[in-house]
């Protein structure tokens, strides 16, 4: 079975915005063993449209399509795909009254616009939008079957996984059905780089039933072991089996997987242990406290925290002593230390974390360069600092900065030493995220 | 002059990596006046990639071709673009030697695999890669001008800046230039939903010369018009009146053009007046600070805030009054005030902005439902708060409330009305950000 993914909309193709519908898409077939051979992306043209539907019908069994279903006059895809192969347009009541109560529940007037997205093609199967005004549909043209869906990624996603996989399903059996399952997982990383990576694990997953992809995700890096199988208890045990060695290999670098983000499982560890924490920011600016506060639930052991950018804050609200910020200066060891001591004695926090740095462009010295960054963290076991030279820029700075303060909280909560991602240079590899070690480190 | 984009790689078929070089080539492209009409991905295989060359060919007078140079089996861009034309492949000695150069520099051994990159089509030209081992090549087919550049994003964005755009620039010149100049600007705007403004500037930029897009970038709402002329002047005129029509109608809802996001916006305005801000977050969680911190010199104007999340640290971090805390709850409006003036005091800053709220997904009860959240000012124009009720998830809940409270900075700094979202309501309109008014708003 062959699938195409079709996104339309001149902002693509003018290179607005970077288009991830295409591969979020292609990797959901990819979970039913259906390889997508290829993305086409066009403008609002409906000549350019009716070209690439004609395209697809003719050489895919499955097209996905995004983009297009809005109320405004750009959006073209079910007038162009229905004139395409012949069909009239009809509307359904269902979802226009669909479409008027999702204005009447979020207490909105329905412009005359948004009724036009309750016209189908004859034949069509709608897909119910429950996010959003647009419904998507399904429709078989010349034995091909095209699903129809928005292009806003948060509406498209849900219908995928809800309305369009399911069809797809049916559709593969229908069609004889797939002897070969296929299973993927996402083991997420941080500390090492990829190619460091792909070494460390180089005779694992090496080819046959099991293959192993790496893809950088800032801070992060993430495996991803694919397993195939003649069943889908076969395919299960071999993607656990190589899971298992990967896990062997890297130990606590390895910190969660699928979806769990850091600060997710950072929050489950400190629900699970019963402790709290604070943070007290300097360089990253409340990205550690809004990253634990994403997670739902985390009023539950996340207390507060400071975002001390001034001198005067890290005095006033910290209680940092004035003659460590006069003598050491506000980015240096002892400052870091008083300021994850002082935010969990003023929040009364079982753990604080700080960080202070110079996350550029400007603000370097040539002892005190742009990048450096000092890293604490105290708790009942004492206070740990480190500094570290990160050659990025200001945002990479600050969100590699954040992930290493939170996984040192994920260290010490599972007893694992705490490392910054030098502990790639360490094991001989060199990689992004790029990292020195500098002065006072007392690792 | 017409463009088409051509990228190759299993990886982008099975939707492991989001394709960025898409969007950035046709942006660049852009600029040159060359709209993309086609942005085409397939996997390395021969078949697919010689028909997509030839379709290509057809249709495009500029083809922008990314990855399959590299040295593996898998990249055959080489090859196939090669045979698709009818070329023999000739080694380039000096290529050859750059690449050996490259390995010395690095101090890596070169395989015997690199010195396939040494290969072109007959009469390609060779276009050098410094940042990597895998040089490009511009060839001529058909009367279509084929650039094929590494899949590596760093050493694509240098080749296609230092050795393609020249190459195009000079094709155009010999095709007798384009008569038509086209120009485009990016309008923010924050407050009013897509369909809503799309109704409300039905009369301006209907067709013709201008033309008007529109692209949801939540919490934003983003316009794009576009105005085409026979002189750059004339574009430039063109664009000037259309934006300045869009400005009139809209008003304050305008907050920005190209890059410029609400907080370097807001950044720019506080540094101009001279003026300071802190911040005092519950249920954004430091989202509000750290978008100001994200931009560089906020140092300037940011102070700092405080993440408070439960109700002893708005107490002892913020000095909101016990009572108030017991007698209104942490969500309410008495709090939100006091919030806003008491991080204000402590950081003796001139604006203080605050929030508290119930972002969910759970928290809510009947009388404060999750998506409850107000949002307080106060400078020395005084204090204003406001509530509202997001029905959104929490992730969105918490930027639209970020958003807000920045833009209730910009306006007030502006001399504008402080409005929430709600304004859209006013207006008759409807769609999102979504936004209901809820009891105590006092605007």
């Amino acid at each position: 079975m062959k699938a195409e993914v079709l996104t339309i909309g001149d902002e693509l193709l003018r290179g607005e915005i970077i288009d991830s519908n295409k591969s979020f898409l292609s990797e959901r077939l990819l979970a039913l063993d259906i390889q997508t051979d290829w993305h086409v992306s066009m403008r609002d043209e409906p000549q350019d449209m009716a070209q690439a539907f004609r395209q697809a019908a003719a050489r895919a069994d499955v097209v996905l399509v995004s983009g297009g279903l809005g109320p405004t006059r750009d959006d073209l895809t079910t007038e162009v795909l229905a004139h395409t192969f012949g069909r009239k347009l009809v509307l359904d009541e269902a979802s226009l009254e669909e479409i008027r109560a999702f204005f009447a529940r979020v207490g909105r007037e329905m412009s005359e616009n948004n009724a036009k997205q309750a016209l189908f093609p004859e034949g069509a199967d709608v897909l119910p939008n429950p996010v959003g005004t647009a419904p998507g549909f399904c429709l078989e043209a010349e034995g091909t079957l095209f699903f129809c869906m928005p292009g806003v990624p948060s509406e498209l996603k849900r219908m995928m996984d809800e309305q369009v996989l399911p069809r797809v399903q049916a559709f593969q059996v229908r069609q004889g059905g797939s002897p070969v399952v296929v299973r993927a997982r996402l083991l997420r990383t941080f500390g090492m780089g990829e190619s460091t990576l792909d070494a460390e694990l180089a005779d694992i997953a090496a080819g046959g039933d099991v293959s192993l992809g790496f893809r950088t995700a800032f801070p992060d890096n993430y495996l991803r072991p694919v397993a195939r199988g003649a069943s889908e208890a076969q395919a299960e045990e071999r993607l656990e089996a190589v899971c298992r060695a990967i896990r062997e290999r890297l130990g606590p670098l390895v910190y969660g997987e699928g979806d769990d983000t850091l600060e997710v499982v950072v929050g489950r560890a400190l629900a699970g242990a019963g402790r709290s924490i604070a943070t007290a920011e300097s360089c990253t600016g409340g990205l550690i406290a809004q990253k634990l506060t994403e997670v739902p639930g985390s009023s539950g052991y996340f207390l507060g925290g400071v975002v001390a950018y001034a001198n005067e804050a890290k005095e006033a609200m910290l209680g940092v002593p004035g003659e460590l910020l006069r003598d050491h200066g506000a980015v240096s060891d002892p400052v870091a230390r008083a300021m994850a001591e002082g935010v969990r004695a003023r929040f009364g926090s079982d753990f604080g974390v700080a960080t202070t740095g110079i996350s550029g462009p400007t603000g370097g010295s040539d002892e005190k360069p742009v990048g450096l960054v000092h890293v604490a963290i105290a708790s009942d076991e004492g206070t740990h600092a480190e500094a570290f030279v990160f050659p990025l820029d200001r945002t990479r700075h600050r969100q590699l900065t954040a992930q290493l303060a939170l996984d040192w909280v994920r260290r010490r909560l599972a007893g694992a030493p705490l490392e910054g991602p030098t502990l790639m240079r360490r094991r001989g590899g060199a990689s992004a995220p790029t990292a020195t070690p500098a002065r006072g480190g007392a690792a």
